[in-house]
């Protein structure tokens, strides 16, 4: 028995939606799990890279890894206990870059799992223990369901999501460059206090960022991209933001640009080809701090994980 | 000339979306501007009261009056200077309540002097100024436009808002208690920091809200009217508002239990005749604490400001 699971990349916060709003990408990883022939043979777990752009961070290749975690997780919930598996991850989601590529395998591992158990789990119960391992849900909601998700993990542990329809001509342009930011570094640097105008600064820019997907308000958009809470403490271990967010300020067609996840990838949202007009110039940029960059200008991706 | 204008009162906050949120209620106060018949006659203002039930706080009847305030930047705005006038407020909505009086009497104020003036003034400039007067335009926006109001006074100084549409079987349970709170204290109690989990929680639920309205989703919206950057600070000054909190958790038909703007009045949100079945309990919990309340079931109100 071997199960095979698609899960796209994902981009969160998306300014200020800090925690809580993200948008699948259409960069997948792939994510297959089995049942090892010889019972007692123990865990397998293998990464395969796609590309050759990307190192992998060492990744565990026992108990500690991951997609293990959630897969024991989710056997412990039907009362069984994970024996011999092999997992491989055969990825092509930058890792290192907030390109929800822990998210990915996450979900990955946990689909496949539920399958190959005879699908015992919902999804509610799938999306609470990938967030539990995850840590918080605005990755892996978009990973299982694609599109455009506001997510929020409760009091008692359940989370909840919605999948609001993102405009289909608001083009999603992320810029990856050549060096990892570890996401707990870049947690690290927030402060655990915040001033409340700050707060107060971005629970309204959230809600106009929502009100603006639903009534599909370019204007209303571009106005809320902004976020206190989070970026400006981490700009300064993002090569190249502030510069960015200067160049496309109040530019046609450009609605805002955004730090991808906790980093360093770059979100640009546009329309009418606007990032088309400005890429030189954010070339240039780049290429003056000597980054290397790899900018792709995407669709949100709709589907979410599939079983291969 | 005589322009009279009815507004209405307001309820802002709504739980989460401090500062930004606010609904329309049909409470109304009624605002005249005449041009004086005597030039030289300078500044009148007259407060009539049509209720006994509310003591009015002592209104300036000067140049320090919110009015007259409002009226001033109008003018100011146009390239006048208010030399001889006349402002009547016939009030209905209670006074240092939480209920938007303040706003009211500014919208009033601001749109009968435009008129007065032949309009010179959009929505926009009177929005602006008003919120400018008032300190913030969650309580102006649906003061001016009616119903469900999300509002941002940009860095600019201009103001934006969405009224966006509130479904009409939420209901609106205004309790108004027989003591005043002013606003400045409600305010002061704040702290200028708060921690950062809380604000990305209000944050996302504020979202959560917003969401919940346009999709007409009352479970959601029971996750959503929740709140940890002003509701706790100031719990200890509004009365009753802990125990009615605990008393609406998980109660069918309630949606949710918050402090109107900045109290002391709450408002509880209900469907199916929610309040009814919890009216009795309610009012034990207020004659527990000694405190007389009027309580108001009402609609959104969809109008807003009305010239009459």
């Amino acid at each position: 028995m071997k199960v095979s699971v698609r899960v796209p990349a994902t981009t969160a916060n998306i300014g200020p939606g800090f925690d809580c709003l993200g948008l699948a990408l259409p960069i997948y990883n792939e994510i297959t799990v089995e049942e090892t022939v010889m019972p007692g043979s123990g865990i397998e777990i293998n990464v395969i890279e796609d590309t050759q752009t990307y190192d992998l961070l060492s990744v565990p290749k026992d108990k500690n890894n991951i997609v293990y975690k959630a897969i024991e997780l989710l056997y412990n919930f039907v009362g069984q206990s994970v024996s011999d598996i092999k997992i491989t991850i055969k990825t092509n989601i930058p890792v290192t870059r907030g390109l929800g590529s822990s998210a990915s395998v996450i979900v990955g591992g946990l689909l496949a799992a539920n399958k190959l158990l005879g699908n015992p789990a919902d999804d509610a119960v799938l999306l609470s223990i990938a967030s539990e391992v995850e840590g918080h849900p605005d990755n892996v909601a978009p990973a299982m369901f694609g599109g455009f998700c506001l997510s929020s993990m409760e009091d008692d542990g359940s989370v909840i999501y919605s999948k609001i329809s993102w405009p289909e001509d608001w083009k999603l342009t992320v810029i990856i460059p050549d060096y990892e930011l570890d996401t707990q570094i870049a947690r690290s640097i927030l402060p655990e206090n915040v001033p409340r105008e700050d707060a107060i600064y971005n629970v309204r820019k959230c809600a106009m960022l929502i009100d603006a997907v639903y009534t599909h308000n370019s204007e209303l958009m571009k106005k809320s991209l902004e976020d206190k809470i989070h970026q400006p403490y981490r700009a300064g271990l993002i090569k190249g933001f502030n510069e960015l967010k200067e160049l496309t300020k109040n530019k046609d067609d450009i609605l805002g640009c955004v730090v991808s996840g906790a980093g360093p990838a770059i979100l640009v949202i546009s329309e009418n080809n606007g990032f088309d007009k400005i890429k030189n110039e954010v070339l240039q940029i780049f290429d003056d701090l000597n980054v290397i960059c790899d900018i792709r200008t995407l669709d949100v991706e709709n589907t979410g994980s599939v079983i291969l």
